[in-house]
């Protein structure tokens, strides 16, 4: 796409229409006093097809999510938090150091162009509070009743340094499993507002960046063995992702996972089981155990994830898959499997 | 997202659920079964949050666009084709060599299985015909009649070459403007579908990847000032933006350009002017005077762009902004500016 901070005609609309994505005038004015405005940096002014920036490292990190939240403002964040922490933690958890963001609007015929400017003014407060910068980006605009306000794709680059290797490949038998903080605070923050529940509480979503810690551990010269964040399905989810593709079983103990009362309460009401709760500013953390002591001291030292906590181990997978049980507090076992479908759609 | 390609169970459903999206076992099937047995290669199947691949120049293009095209198939084409070569043609106008693609699916609920089988076969196959991988995505569904189907976000990395520089900003006066072919197929091949506009020929989208010829430009060492492939708005819009960023006057002689007489007769039927009307394998090409010829030769020994032409030139701006005009058959000047809106929406 073609980005232009030149002239400053006021947008001329209140809402969004299907011409503002037709490659005309009105679309130019839209990414100049939109976009351009927010976003402002010297790539993105280049006004090119493509953005064209300098390597830092031998090795590159990419990975893309689309945001379709519902509703698009929620306590604690919004879509473009969302999809620039959602986007920037994906690269955190290849051991990335995060550089450089696309972003890609689908907008519904008729939004308001108050909430598509909140949008952007959230996600460009979200890039420099994690050090990144959106290079360029694209709008298409459908029929009204073709979407929901705003989707938003964004795809990040990060550079990969030497010697750093994180990945569910590393993952062996005796490894350590750290959890980063409390887990179901997006999901009952979002289910909240959608289902108009009181909560009798100020509950946020846990939406941040994970930048900090990771770079952290990387800075120390810790052999982090994999990171993996904890979006849609949950703690459990990820982890029983994480069983199959490394091909390990994981035991966690369920009573050192920690969960707010606000999110217990509100499960409880709903039925909902906290570890499968989507959370956006989450993860685990495998490593050695000769390091684990040290790495829960780096993770506890930064205030995103500064309620770190030891919550099991890994061993040698017992059946032809691996497989994740929770050990509860008599000290029976339950097994953490990929649930079919997930307990509240449009989380992220 | 996290892609693994392990088990085949036949995906369960016909339709796209909700809990396709949802982060469970019907994702990861979904995600295996379709996904990975398409764009199978090691980087997809390293299963993690980011992919991870080397570099291989110092400058790396970046782009991203979001395809929201109705219909989702059309003639000459499909929306996973158009999403495969749309980003691959922005990268190669920065004179990139494309190497690596992220594919962000919204899958509408009720989508045919077989709908998004075929629009993934369909990406696989394009993107073996340009030499670039599909290394990490992401699925997303939304509520059924919040979606059209399908929309599909492509973002794509490439590698700059020492020495090239392409880009607005190069354009000089005296510049010389080619355009590749002939102009208005794909709007026209979308637009007969839509209306069921009977076209009287087997007009097809001209939905191709212009990587062969700006290969070659860039392999022959060709001093190329600046590449804009023409998308939404057409020719003109593409001339205009560019006059508009690089502040120049640029004059082009219309009956230079090339129609075929399926869009000229669809143009006239419905009131719409071919240059105004999308292209999704067109570009255009700015040089200097002395490597015109050969760039010519070079573009016409490719079959995507064996219609090149020379059709206009540039000059110094007369005004405070850069503008285009067209030269008419009896010498008349008109303007040619970008247009408020667009004459069909949804055509990309």
């Amino acid at each position: 796409m073609t980005l232009s901070p030149s002239c400053s005609v006021p947008v001329r609309h209140d809402t969004v229409q299907l011409a503002h994505g037709g490659g005309g005038r009105l679309m130019r004015e839209l990414i100049e006093q939109v976009f351009a405005a927010a976003f402002d940096n010297p790539v993105l002014a280049s006004r090119h097809d493509s953005a064209v920036v300098p390597v830092e490292a031998a090795r590159l990190a990419m990975t893309t999510d689309s945001y379709v939240v519902d509703p698009l403002f929620f306590p604690g964040g919004d879509i473009g938090k969302l999809a620039v922490f959602g986007t920037v933690n994906d690269l955190c958890m290849a051991g990335a150091e995060p550089a450089y963001l696309t972003a890609g609007f689908v907008l519904e015929e008729g939004l308001p162009i108050d909430s598509l400017v909140r949008i952007v003014r959230s996600m460009a407060e979200a890039c420099a509070e994690c050090g990144v910068a959106i290079v360029t980006g694209d709008t298409k605009v459908v029929d009204h009743g073709r979407g929901h306000g705003v989707y938003l794709n964004t795809a990040g680059v990060g550079w990969v340094r030497d010697r750093v290797d994180v990945g569910p490949a590393r993952i062996q038998p005796g490894d350590v499993v750290l959890l980063s903080g409390d887990v179901g605070r997006h999901g009952i923050a979002v289910m909240s507002v959608r289902s108009g529940l009181a909560l009798g509480t100020e509950l946020e979503s846990d939406c941040a960046p994970l930048v900090p810690p990771v770079r952290a551990l990387i800075d120390d010269g810790l052999d982090v063995h994999c990171l993996r964040d904890l979006t849609r399905g949950g703690l459990a989810s990820a982890l029983a992702e994480l069983a199959l593709d490394a091909g390990v079983d994981v035991e966690i103990d369920e009573a050192r996972v920690p969960v707010h009362d606000a999110v217990r309460g509100a499960s409880e009401l709903l039925g909902l089981d906290p570890l499968y709760i989507a959370n956006e500013g989450r993860m685990v953390v495998v490593v050695a155990p000769k390091d684990a002591a040290r790495a829960l001291g780096v993770l506890r030292a930064r205030p995103v994830s500064s309620g770190a906590v030891r919550i099991g181990s890994v061993s040698k997978k017992q059946g032809a898959q691996g497989r994740v049980s929770a050990r509860g507090a008599l000290g029976n076992l339950r097994p953490l499997s990929l649930q079919s479908g997930e307990q509240l759609p449009r989380i992220c």
